[in-house]
């Protein structure tokens, strides 16, 4: 398997996580998103979208990390990313969409740079916006994890899964924007938790190849 | 089943839709998202996170519309959301991941009043953002569509699924912003195929109850 990624993009973070902890092995593929690689006609070619992660597997081009990360689940079932019951994966489920759905896309590369161009939003008013947006979903996520037994220590349960997968590479993106995290203690002790954990340590965005190049 | 939706809610039109396509009954209960009726304590004790739709099974809350419907597909498999191999299951999530991930987030109703609001963003400024992020994902669904053989009167093949599910009410907000649809025939052939269907049809925002009310 061949992974199209950026070392920051978060969605291609979660794509390292998930891969790593299925203990499947993969190749990555440098897309530096501030030269607009992924906009060139050679990338889109992989992935008409012009987005990371793309994961090519078997000669067949998988986009989008929530859908990827299915795939993984779909074709690996070992170690497991979703509980077994219905109601518990449509819980895990719907801590990912949180933070896939609510907070992420509202914060990429794409969007900061449409607030700064045709918005003319100053540095602040960015940063303002991106806190935001975190605050409002760690808001959300908070007490569903705090006010219910299903947590453990990770997300659900003991066992890393598909909300872990998710959250880790959103409060990495919420320290490097310096947003307070202070109000989330049970976000924090799970990404400590997971961190802790070679599958999520190997994949963070500076231990990737291009990290002290682009950096 | 109750469901906690709104109207113009595209992410509760979705979940409107799935029900409908599953054969299931629901009752529904209106949150007026304009009274700002989802931020309230009562409804924020069904969905802490303030937002609809929410849907009530045997006293479990689920919520957000992608976690919802996989919750639909696991226990109601039939008439089936997804295909069954799992890249082509990956390829109609991948869809239906552009427009919940890559277009809906920046276009719903907090973040329109977040751009009129702290940003000053002028109502002309608001309407070039939003058919920004539709084109820019209509752009992306286009060409996966037209270009692969597996579209076929639908997303994927000539069964309605979890792509057309999300596509549908993408293209109601579209239209109610005056996108121009024109350079998207493939989604506009599918669009159709779908209204054709009483589940699509009368889970269309102007066939809801508070419509008349509210609009």
């Amino acid at each position: 398997m061949k992974l199209y990624g950026y070392f920051r993009s978060s969605a291609a973070f979660r794509v390292r996580i998930a891969l790593n902890l299925k203990g499947l092995d993969y190749e990555t593929a440098l897309i530096n998103l501030t030269t607009a690689e992924h906009l060139t006609d050679d990338y889109r070619r992989v992935n008409p979208q012009g987005r990371v992660p793309a994961l090519v597997h078997n000669d067949t081009v998988l986009t989008q990390s929530l859908a990827i990360m299915e795939f993984l689940e779909e074709t690996h079932p070992e170690p497991a990313f979703l509980p077994e019951s219905a109601t518990a994966r449509a819980r895990v489920r719907a801590l990912a969409n949180i933070i896939a759905c609510d907070i992420h896309p509202l914060n990429n590369l794409a969007v900061l740079n449409y607030l700064s161009g045709p918005l003319s939003a100053s540095d602040e008013q960015k940063t303002t916006w991106y806190r935001h947006w975190v605050s409002e979903g760690f808001n959300a996520v908070e007490p569903l994890l705090a006010q219910d037994s299903a947590t453990g220590d990770f997300s659900h349960g003991d066992a890393p899964g598909l909300a872990d997968i998710c959250l880790v590479p959103q409060v990495f993106n919420a320290q490097r924007f310096d947003c307070d995290i202070s109000p989330y203690p049970t976000i924090d002790r799970i990404f400590n938790n997971c961190m802790a954990l070679d599958a999520f340590d190997a994949a963070q965005p500076s231990k990737q190849p291009e990290a002290a190049d682009i950096a």
